[in-house]
């Protein structure tokens, strides 16, 4: 398998995972071959997600497996980046998430704290949300406390349809405490490319990201500064191109067309 | 107790419950006498309330427990409401909300219904939330369902501070939805009142709406076309005044000083 030349000039290649190299418990065909190719290829590849219900652990286990070759120091999660991003600026925080969230938290440093102590309320997908939860969140965020989220999608894809994300549950205390999320980390935000840059010496230049979404995958590129390849094997099709914001350098079928 | 020459001129006095007539379970000082005094002199007097955690029998069974003289037929609580609003436009709904709210639901002939078969999703204060229910709200929605809330707070104040409203769940919904509600039946929209209005046989303009918030009671009050007076014995502070869009006709310190 031989690289397009149009992608050949890119040293590393940050991938996005749901809608990229899988849907589910299924990776999409031809995807762990192109990850492999890449490496063959002498290229960095690089694993992210918004989705903080694991962590970097638990993403590193499911790419592999799913059957991609893939190594520690090599995944981005929104829950990780959450907790680079607050381990300089608070110590006790309050957790309104899943596992995978708090396994980062606690390896950053980071302290979970009740109501009446923590710094700052992190919000990820929490599919054991309850009116507590909230509460206690809300009891924070009135005592003055940080909100932080992982990562603002109103939802995600389920066997079922949709279901709701880490954006609604944010959007909810967000209205209680009558005011905005201080940070949301996950794309579009830039913070987790950058990160990654930054942890593996990349300049924007030389990288491409490729996505399934035009509103977090592409746009997040664009907010650090890399290239951006759209795959339609995911959330976009091609007819959002036209009303999207911000366009992706280029369009593939799939991740498997990086390649001749 | 005499009422003072301003107020006399009215006919009906809608009374908000919450910060006029109580503080959670303790009765405002005065409050059930002013009650009494304006029942004495002949007045129509009504119950209102945003909360939608208990029926009209549960704020019935509320205002007499801590003191107050009132029949059936007085309480408007915004169970009642969306109940109202409902039960001419769809039959199954997919209830995110309480005992009280499901109580008045019934009355009205609505069915309780599950994701599948529900035309409307209808969101009140749910103490016992769970992201199953979110989700279960959500797949009706993604099917075309209805969106209705009782009311729209963001937050109510409790023991322990304030905690997430019927609004802040209505929030999450709105934002995994990705659209607004079709109708938020509590104050500040004019329904509640207007029911009152019609089943008692009142003008608006014999009436006046007693409450201790601008932004829902007295906001409420004047889409309605009512005078309105405001309590600094509930959420509303004097300060508030000045920044407020709407502006009540009377200021009172409690509901007490309608007498002089």
């Amino acid at each position: 398998m031989r690289l397009k030349p149009e992608f050949a000039r890119f040293s590393a290649f940050l991938l996005d995972c749901d809608g990229v190299l899988w849907r589910g418990e299924e990776p999409i065909p031809g995807a762990p071959e192109a990850v492999r190719a890449l490496k063959a290829s002498g290229k960095k590849v690089l694993f992210f997600t918004n989705n903080a219900t694991l962590s970097r652990r638990g993403y590193l286990a499911k790419l592999r497996r799913l059957g991609f070759d893939a190594e520690p120091g090599e995944v981005y999660c929104s829950a990780y980046a959450a907790a680079v991003w607050l381990r300089n600026r608070v110590r006790r925080v309050y957790v309104v998430g899943e596992e995978g969230l708090v396994e980062e938290l606690k390896l950053a440093g980071l302290e979970l704290a009740g109501p009446e102590e923590a710094e700052c309320v992190v919000v990820g997908l929490d599919r054991g949300l309850t009116y507590g939860k909230l509460e206690g969140a809300l009891r924070c965020l009135s005592r003055g406390a940080l909100l932080v989220a992982t990562n603002g999608d109103p939802t995600l894809p389920t066997e079922r349809g949709l279901a709701p994300g880490a954006g609604a549950i944010l959007a909810a205390l967000e209205a209680a405490a009558g005011r905005r999320a201080d940070a949301v980390v996950g794309k579009p935000n830039a913070f987790m490319y950058e990160l990654a840059l930054r942890e593996h010496g990349i300049r924007p230049g030389e990288a491409l990201a490729v996505g399934d979404r035009l509103d977090t995958d592409v746009e997040g590129a664009k907010r650090a500064g890399l290239a951006a390849a759209l795959v339609l094997t995911g959330a976009a099709k091609l007819s959002d191109l036209e009303r999207a914001r911000v366009k992706p350098d280029f369009v593939l079928g799939s991740i498997r067309d990086l390649f001749e």
